[in-house]
């Protein structure tokens, strides 16, 4: 952007291609929770779209810190651009938040924030299950920001459904939503039987998932990549 | 991207934005057309959305020029990203093509050559209606491209629904897509009366009131946005 431009709209840096349809899902809420009458009344967005990213899952397991690379090339772009803040479309990936921020000057919001933020009004130690890679929860942010926040963090692992969430994610990457709903339910199911009250989506790809059950069970379902679009809409002032 | 990242994967830029709903449609069909099994097999790319730009029609009956100003600071920076081609999501902006492409080393695809590309199995001289703004009528490129390919290009205005087309781009825009499918019906049932063969949804907003539409008359209806897709998808050689 000439610096002209910039002067008058700030952009939104984002992230995204992780995978790619979870970057269109993002912009789509982005887009309606956006009060606009017209394209000019939009937020304006740099979209870095980065799917040769390698697997975050498979590198955080095999202690492989190659994603970072593709991560921080990607912000420093942004930076470059000058956007106003930055915002990176896949929960696992926030594992390098800390050091992506260090060395970025742009802010990077974290989604685990936007969806811990979304279950205020749950009364405290409630049960929440955190729905994701098994990458996300090495990483630990989610149970530990649930846990500061006075909830008790449930992993599909103790309840034995983990393999059934690997399935629904890899499916929806695949583009077989249909089969990826099918275990999307069985996890979300388990949760309510568990005696969860909530669970988090926190997997860009999950909601994908979810919007094609049917039969939804009886719990506050909190989408992380909704919450973040909700964060950044708030922050360019447009809620 | 820096460098040896740049050696192994080439990225699409895309100018977008215009409106947002439009890009994101694009982006789906992009992710839909290609041949995936896994986050690494899809597409990279660059966006870079500005819906800021001042409404293109509205400058092109003004003769203003300020539109290029923002096209080519997008594409300017999309250059500075070393991107293999570049995509312009919006028909009317269109109008600028030439210039754009004059100071760009990436080679930008025309919206206008897919589109048409689509019609091959039409009977010469068929008529094919060009359903778009006011903009992309004045910029002239897609009657000159449909004669110059032997087809009898068709003005909604010389049979009275130009200003039903302009109604469904502004809802859509509004985000009202269910009564901007009506006004897209009114149009297509018009041309299917003025004995047209087939229609270019030439604008990027039309496709998306025409998803929503119920039962749609007998015409070869060319998608202008998912032509530009199957371009795309093409060249960077996943199809």
């Amino acid at each position: 952007m000439r610096p002209d431009m910039n002067m008058n709209t700030s952009v939104l840096g984002i992230v995204g291609g992780l995978g790619p349809l979870a970057t269109v899902d993002f912009l789509n809420k982005l887009i309606h929770l956006t009060d606009a009458k017209c394209d000019q009344d939009h937020i304006s967005w740099s979209v870095m779209g980065i799917p040769q990213t390698p697997d975050r899952t498979t590198c955080i397991l095999a202690k492989n810190d190659v994603p970072f690379e593709y991560l921080s090339s990607a912000v420093q772009v942004l930076n470059q651009q000058s956007v106003s803040a930055i915002t990176i479309i896949c929960n696992t990936a926030h594992y390098w938040h800390e050091r992506l921020q260090a060395e970025s000057k742009a802010p990077i919001f974290h989604i685990a924030d936007s969806a811990i933020n979304a279950l205020s009004a749950l009364p405290k130690r409630a049960k929440v299950a955190i729905l994701s890679t098994r990458g996300t929860l090495i990483a630990g942010f989610y149970q530990n920001k649930l846990l500061n926040a006075g909830f008790e963090p449930i992993l599909l692992e103790t309840i034995g459904k983990q393999e059934d969430m690997d399935e629904c994610i890899r499916l929806v990457k695949a583009h077989d939503v249909e089969k990826a709903a099918t275990h999307c339910k069985i996890a979300m199911d388990a949760c309510s039987v568990a005696g969860c009250a909530a669970v988090i989506m926190a997997c860009t790809e999950i909601p994908i998932a979810q919007a094609a059950m049917r039969d939804i069970p009886h719990l506050v379902i909190v989408d992380a990549n909704l919450e973040l679009a909700k964060t950044c809409v708030r922050q360019f002032k447009r809620l």
